[in-house]
């Protein structure tokens, strides 16, 4: 379902004058519903595109469909209006992944009152990750620049984050472009899910901002042993990658970096 | 309440090669509960410190204090932890705020379907906001650098988002820090909300990353004529500000910026 995902405004620049009105390309912003058989649960600003692959990887990174597979995802109109129907997706396992609970809160993938509880229920849940040594210093280096040139998107408009799935040798499985850092990250775990690359084992996964718990929870979910980001880690993401024995690094720039968690960090 | 808002790391550089260990200042993260006359309405991954601003902040925006005063907010402490009883804030009215209904989804303040429902709830709610055209685009142009003397924690760790309340002659009123772009303008409202000064006519909001449509949603609910970002906006943001009749401008940077809605871009 091709959506548009730029929309064109007149806008004027000011530079010491007001310059005259000329056309401006912006990013799209709209809300996407995510249901799981048949339970809302999620609602997320998002621009449009990839829509599957982001209800199938957000569903996964919570924890919600715990094994199942995926049968069936589809664009689900409710009430009269088509359009609003391209921003309801309905992921089915015919019943096979627990039943939602619907959500009792606002906002946020936290499930724990200081972090640590969280970390704790990801290292029940899936226990630390293997294979972080793969990933040597000097290919991750250059991954936000390999990144980089599938962020058309972000040229046009100046207004989305990337994420994407690289291998060992730094080249680029997938790459995707979302308003919300952590939906750009859902939609390429959704790809590997769909693609039954899940448990991203031999994969890294590089994002274009910072790296927040949110983003390492996320990583740490779908397996990957390494994750790179562009901009800072929190504390509480680097003590969660430190956890799971995955590599962290930040400021990935000009071929430079700083490392945070990993073999590279103990050595 | 002063606790600490960043934490110390062994990390490494790489560099072309890989340097010695050396700590490294990082921004803490750590889940708050909000909640509203005893009611969970809430969790969102915070930076510690301003927790009753935001917790009162984040009421107002989504329109659940309906006017009623705020009569007291503490920490409050469940469980055995101590600890942990700083991560729950709850907002008191005595009952006089409509009884909050616990939320159903997760994430995102986002009320309607394609967003222009959310857009006309905006309308019905608040109204179009005055007073735009008392600020002008040279003033707005300055605003990010005068905000960057309020970003000490970004100075250390490089990884939080700031927001501010500003006047019409650029002077800043109120300025806060926090690794989620939406909680520093929580901060902003709440501090002004607990200050009498809401609604905020004759201020203006300054944030630091992008103007997503939540930005601009938050700052119409708290009556703020004017929205100045350091980035892009989205397609929605822009529809929302024209329809709200704010003045609305993106990339300000090294005094210029461009005006995406308001009396100068209609002038």
């Amino acid at each position: 379902m091709a959506r548009g995902r730029t929309e064109t405004f007149l806008t004027r620049t000011f530079d010491g004058d007001v310059g005259g009105r000329r056309p401006d390309q912006l990013v799209v912003e709209e809300p996407l519903e995510i249901r799981l058989d048949d339970v809302l649960v999620a609602t997320t600003m998002r621009t449009p595109g990839h829509d599957f692959e982001l209800a199938a990887g957000w569903c996964h990174a919570e924890g919600l469909l715990a094994g199942a597979p995926v049968e069936t995802i589809r664009y689900c109109a409710t009430g009269s209006a088509v359009e609003t129907g391209f921003n309801v997706v309905s992921v089915s396992t015919r019943g096979r992944a627990p039943t939602p609970a619907p959500r009792l809160t606002a906002s946020s993938s936290s499930c724990g009152l200081c972090g640590s509880d969280s970390i704790d229920d990801l290292v029940d849940r899936i226990g630390p990750i293997p294979g972080a040594d793969a990933f040597r210093p000097e290919v991750l280096a250059g991954v936000p620049e390999a990144m980089r040139e599938h962020q058309g998107l972000f040229d046009a408009t100046g207004a989305v984050h990337a994420a994407a799935a690289f291998d060992a040798t730094g080249h680029v499985a997938v790459a995707r472009e979302d308003i919300g850092r952590h939906n750009a990250v859902d939609k390429v775990v959704g790809r590997l899910l769909l693609d039954g690359r899940l448990p991203a084992a031999g994969l890294g996964l590089a994002v274009s901002g910072r790296a927040s718990f949110e983003m390492v929870q996320k990583a740490w979910a779908a397996g990957f042993p390494a994750v790179v980001a562009v901009s800072a880690p929190s504390a509480l993401a680097v003590r969660t990658a430190r956890r799971a024995g995955m590599t962290l690094a930040g400021f990935a720039r000009d071929g430079a970096l700083r490392i945070y968690a990993g073999p590279e960090l103990e050595g």
